[in-house]
């Protein structure tokens, strides 16, 4: 199956060629990820990973860390946009707690406990996570793709909740893409005018940091940046990439991981499809980098994995044209 | 209920307040058409119009007039773009024939002869339709609208069918924006460079004609270069906005059409939703006109209503996302 056969199919139906426009280069992409030209999208599984960042210390945020334990709880009961938008898009939807601050839930039967630490340390004043952590907390996200596409999962995707996560996922897409610390950093989750200015202060000196403290070792400096959801979500793409499965990648932060997955698995891109273009201003950049076109361009900045999920029913709808539409030999139309 | 209630109650839900950006402008929309918070997006019904257009005879098309007929059959048999994502979409779908040229179709529940007459007449040479005319099959898309709402559909969309009708969509758009022809004239569903000189020069005659000989009946002038699908879905729009009935626009010739509407019915576009921005030039033109924003910019040219069927999901995400999501208070976190 390559893409000379895919395109001839596409020509082949009745519309004028190209006519679907991205439509049908996201059908065509479904095909070459998937070999076939009945491509699937169901069933489907989204892991929102969770952790906390020792930075908010920092006063990096709008919202307190509190807020991390809180939505992951209501992520779990429901009550989340993610939740709800799992549900209206028949997506499966599990939280994996990698290294939040909060008392581990015991409800839910979506919820796990993999944490690594309580929260990364404070970036702004050392190294967030070892190289062993790093390491460890990859591997969660490697064997969560791994479990989602052994169980049945055509398309998978993840998402994060994690107040400061901006932070770190500016700090990481300074690091990757050596552009202006200000271009990359914004507001988050809604951060002011003041937060923002310190954001940027925090983010320009540890990155400052970790290239003057270079050893030239790749994932040591992805680490002393990272957060645990981040790397567990670049573990995830890394993994979802070798078993040659469609994943959906989501905001800001998602690209970030998405990117590191790429530095550390050249070619994990390939699986990628980008949900939406963010209102957060490095995200942009980072799609660019990935050479990735996003299909929404809504605004979002809420993260959870709501844009990954939102765009769901469009590659159902991608998937449906390209195997289920009459061709014009079928039809008798003389092209 | 005003748009105050409507953006306290998206702002008390477990967000950071507007991050989920056009989505919650479009569950804002829907709120605020239907006056309630818990918007409904299904059932939804698409009426396919389909006509033929005398203008096909001065080869402004890169498809043969023959195609209008072979494609209602294709519509109807489930073999078409539109149909698929229909069925994709769980949107009702039926075919109104208001005029085409070919052999009425005997099978399928979901088809329905209305001609007013066997094509319009070539709007190069005369009016395309009498007023007369033109009034007839606003009616018969009026009764269309009436008769999806009353069988209960909470969201309408009208799609298209008729070789030639970029053709006069294009003398609309010239007609109604004011606006260069050459600017507002594209390929449509595939025309070469040679075709497209003489499509201008077709419409810009025909606009100029119309111009000339006006005697300020704004009807008369538009009858004389609409086709009768056109008509129909502006009767269509009409009468949806009037039972306060949500609508999805599609591409080119459905906002000509939904101008039409809001030219002969004001208000009309309250209840309008745009579902993409086609490649189609005076596609932009149009949608500005009516201070309508695209949902999706995907490059799309195929028309059948396939855009607005496309993004029907992204309005039960919409509806989703406003009323099932937890609030703040809910979930015990202050704000």
């Amino acid at each position: 199956m390559n893409i000379s056969i895919i395109l001839d199919h596409l020509n082949g139906l009745t519309k004028p060629p190209g006519s679907l426009g991205r439509l049908e280069e996201l059908a065509a992409k479904l095909c070459l990820c998937q070999k076939t030209l009945k491509p699937q999208t169901k069933p489907r599984h989204i892991i929102i990973f969770a952790a906390d960042h020792g930075v908010t210390k920092e006063g990096i945020s709008a919202w307190p860390a509190e807020v991390t334990e809180l939505m992951i709880k209501n992520i779990v009961s429901g009550g989340a946009a993610s939740s709800v938008l799992a549900n209206t898009t028949n997506t499966a939807l599990d939280v994996v707690d990698v290294g939040s601050f909060g008392q581990p839930i015991d409800k839910g039967n979506n919820y796990k406990n993999a944490r690594i630490a309580n929260g990364t340390a404070n970036l702004a004043k050392e190294p967030a996570m070892t190289r062993k952590q790093f390491e460890q907390v990859l591997q969660i996200g490697s064997e969560e793709a791994e479990c989602a596409i052994n169980n049945g999962a055509q398309v998978v995707a993840a998402g994060e909740m994690g107040i400061g996560n901006t932070t770190a996922s500016s700090c990481l897409s300074t690091l990757l893409c050596d552009v202006p610390v200000e271009s990359i950093t914004g507001p988050g989750a809604g951060a002011d005018d003041r937060i923002i200015s310190r954001k940027i202060q925090i983010v320009s000196d540890a990155v400052e940091k970790v290239r003057s403290q270079s050893v030239g070792d790749n994932i040591e400096d992805i680490a002393s940046v990272c957060g645990f959801e981040i790397a567990a979500m670049a573990g995830f793409y890394m993994t979802a990439a070798k078993l040659k499965t469609i994943m959906v990648i989501d905001g800001f932060i998602s690209t970030a991981a998405a990117l590191i997955a790429e530095v550390l698995s050249n070619g994990t891109r390939n699986y990628m499809i980008a949900s939406h273009c963010s209102a957060e201003p490095g995200h942009k950049i980072l799609l660019e980098k990935l050479q990735l076109q996003p299909l929404l361009d809504w605004s979002m900045r809420l993260g959870e994995g709501t844009g990954a999920l939102l765009v769901m029913p469009l590659l159902d709808a991608a998937a449906d044209i390209v195997s289920k539409m009459a061709t014009f030999e079928s039809a008798g139309i003389k092209q």
